[in-house]
């Protein structure tokens, strides 16, 4: 056989998969590319932040003005032009901040700014004290033995690590879920941490925490860095006290919900993209998360502006109550699990503010070059290709669990954890060109995931 | 006559000139030079900063802490090899913080990060409700009829431009001693102020204001930045309601004072260096003004360490309640009054902890040639020359008022503004090796200032 004809069969062997891998066709590639150029040279997703952010402010899960941010977004999406605007209510469990406050009483009075994190018990009311006792890291206060710390208070100093994509996120938690944990098996009287996160400011970072059942429950506060510094030089000198009150209060059940809109499709799938509308109490909750609700209502709203039904309704959610464990990702996959084979593909973006840098899929391998086509158009606004263990975002997390698809449009996360859950998570730290761009991304993988003709499961 | 003969006359003639232009002799600039070497490889001044924030923290004129900061300083003069260490007592009038809550009433109900200026009036117990009446300058707020104001809440949005000399804050802080005196005239409830600053935090500059006599004491605050901008925003969208709650007092009379330390000299000329020992309440005080203690302390003992006798006594300032106005600089002036003449000249570092870039005096015109001279062994340390109205620092002023020269090692204020009176004026904000570089300068500038024959006054 000649050489040429072999070349030849191979050629003819070669095309149909070619062919088959071309899932995005040349008139989708075209629209999503004029999305993007669209979405480039629009403010709607800003707009929507500042929106939410100025007329509400913070959105404490559970809360009177999470209530009222349910009503903004349901009036924000009708004005917008969503169908099927409803919201989907849900009970959760209420904790609020009251009062805070943290000194070192010897040998060096002065005042520490901590903050309470979410869930923790409140102290007795005059407030707890007890000499500090230090650990580097969460690893040794678990390796400490289970005597020696009654009394004392706890001081687990850790320090996190700054990365592009958020991944220095995970250890650095541990201590946030485990410290009050180990603390109260050990008999302490209360913990502390080095607050969650990557600045240098003095703004303790919240979060939520959990009790394990049948462990003692001692209070937990957060210490904005410079505070943590402080302890530790007084600690250089010896002995340090501190008194610590937290008048915090779980008064039980209100409540919750999420907020949903749409562009309805011609068939009964769904493609399915959101932020959080709830945040934690300090801040306004701009880059956690109005710019997700920016991003992705803008999205959805730049699609609608086309004037074309997408094949998939594409469904956009405001999930209540994320930030105090999913809440909202929880009761939305409870109530609509029968439905998930119909949920094509999912996406939340709760990352912040920064430009997206990478689009990492969570699809069947038969499909992962459907992913490539996308990332292909994806490129221009300067996003890679990532692998395909994306999360989807944390709301995802729920209907992931039952199989659905999911993509991360990752953001760029290297001062993410500056602001996370600080007083500082306010507009002024949002740029209208990351938001815009983001935008772009989504309305872009959107409109391409409503209309292939695939999905992104086994077939 | 030829030319050569035109040229050694010349040559003749300038010698003598050039022989009295030379105030400092080669070997005390090489004295001054090896001070600078040895201070840029000592971490004296940063550990004095440190020693300070760390083991007292928060200065407030008038204070407890005020007082045990002058503890900390004898002692520490004293541990040093000074000699002479004392305190020299002066009263001053106390006022200090309890409260202060701020909220958008409506239309959109959420809370405000402010402060309370030094020396406002404290709000009636429950706070004051009124509506905002925005003024975009203290300017337009001067400009303002009489008539319009009653029972508002006046609001001076007035921006900082950012430089490196410090040179808006002149105008920036017109409206935190002047708005509430125009509100009170206009019978307004209380004012509100943009901070005085150039960051973008939610932290507020605190500062200290004053009441004209005859004028309606309403009480001030000041926003931090992004709360300004919130407020802002939420007036686009029509009347604003806030309620302001401040608890502070001013209970009188307290004992406040300055701690001094020298290295004798063997003439009863002085040259004084220092900085302020009291700091606002809401840092640590590392930057204003820790650093300047840091910095003159730790220039006066890197001379002691010579060891060698300077002609003139060198002196060291740690000026009491300079915060509230300069009521440590006026004690000493007036307690020293008749020995002025004999002060040579003065600097006190009162400007953060940026690097010197700039030397600049206030000398008699006929001596500016030494000033130029000092420049030249400074020049290596990155300095250049300025002009020849130096200010001295703020507790130089009143000796300054009364004839003594003063030299400004003015050091890089671009960033002093996003720090100067807020919670986050921490030691983790400053440099140790900025420090080293402010040690070297003075120490090189003030072992040649106490050892030329010249003064700087008119001979």
């Amino acid at each position: 056989m000649s050489v040429i004809k072999v070349l030849m069969i191979v050629w003819f062997c070669l095309l149909p998969l070619c062919s088959l891998a071309e899932s995005i066709d040349e008139s989708l590639q075209a629209e999503a590319s004029e999305l993007m150029a669209a979405s480039l040279e629009s403010n709607l997703g800003y707009d929507i932040v500042e929106s939410l952010t100025t007329e509400v402010g913070q959105r404490l899960a559970g809360s009177e003005a999470e209530a009222r941010a349910r009503d903004w977004g349901v009036k924000k999406l009708e004005a917008l032009g969503f169908e099927n605007v409803r919201i989907e209510t849900f009970p959760v469990t209420f904790w609020e901040r009251h009062a805070e406050v943290a000194e070192i009483t010897a040998p060096f009075p002065q005042q520490l700014v901590i903050t309470a994190l979410g869930g923790s018990v409140a102290t007795k009311p005059g407030g707890v004290v007890g000499e500090i006792v230090r650990f580097p890291t969460m690893q040794s206060l678990r390796d400490a033995p289970m005597d020696g710390l009654q009394g004392k208070i706890v001081f687990v100093d850790e320090f996190m690590t700054r990365t592009q994509d958020g991944s220095g996120y995970g250890a650095a938690v541990q201590k946030r879920s485990g410290a009050a944990n180990e603390a109260g098996r050990r008999g302490a009287l209360a913990a502390l941490i080095r607050s969650v996160g990557t600045d240098h400011h003095r703004f303790p970072h919240t979060g939520q925490m959990r009790y394990e059942e049948s462990v003692a429950k001692v209070p937990i506060a957060a210490l904005s860095p410079p505070d943590a510094d402080q302890l530790n030089r007084a600690l250089t000198h010896g002995e340090v006290e501190v008194k610590l009150m937290l008048d915090v209060t779980s008064p039980g059940e209100r409540q919750s919900g999420n907020v949903i809109g749409e562009i309805p499709g011609m068939t009964d799938e769904v493609v399915i993209i959101g932020g959080h509308l709830d945040s934690w109490d300090l801040g306004t909750g701009a880059v956690d998360d109005g710019a997700g609700i920016g991003i992705t209502v803008g999205a959805a709203k730049m699609i609608m502006d086309m004037g074309k039904t997408p094949k998939r309704t594409i469904r956009v959610v405001m999930f209540g109550a994320e930030e105090v464990g999913l809440v909202g990702a929880r009761a939305y996959a409870e109530r609509y699990k029968d439905q998930i084979p119909k949920h094509i593909v999912g996406a939340e973006s709760d990352f912040g503010a920064g430009k997206i840098w990478r689009f990492e899929t969570n699809f069947d391998e038969s499909k992962l070059s459907i992913g490539r086509e996308m990332q292909k158009v994806l490129e221009p606004l300067g996003i890679a290709m990532g692998d395909n263990n994306a999360t989807g975002g944390p709301d995802m997390g729920p209907l992931r669990a039952l199989g659905m698809p999911v993509v991360t449009l990752k953001q760029n996360g290297w001062d993410y954890f500056d602001l996370h859950h600080t007083p500082d998570d306010t507009l002024d730290k949002i740029r209208p060109e990351n938001i815009a761009q983001n935008v772009a991304a989504y309305a872009a993988f959107v409109w391409m995931a409503a209309n292939i003709e695939e999905n992104f499961r086994q077939d």
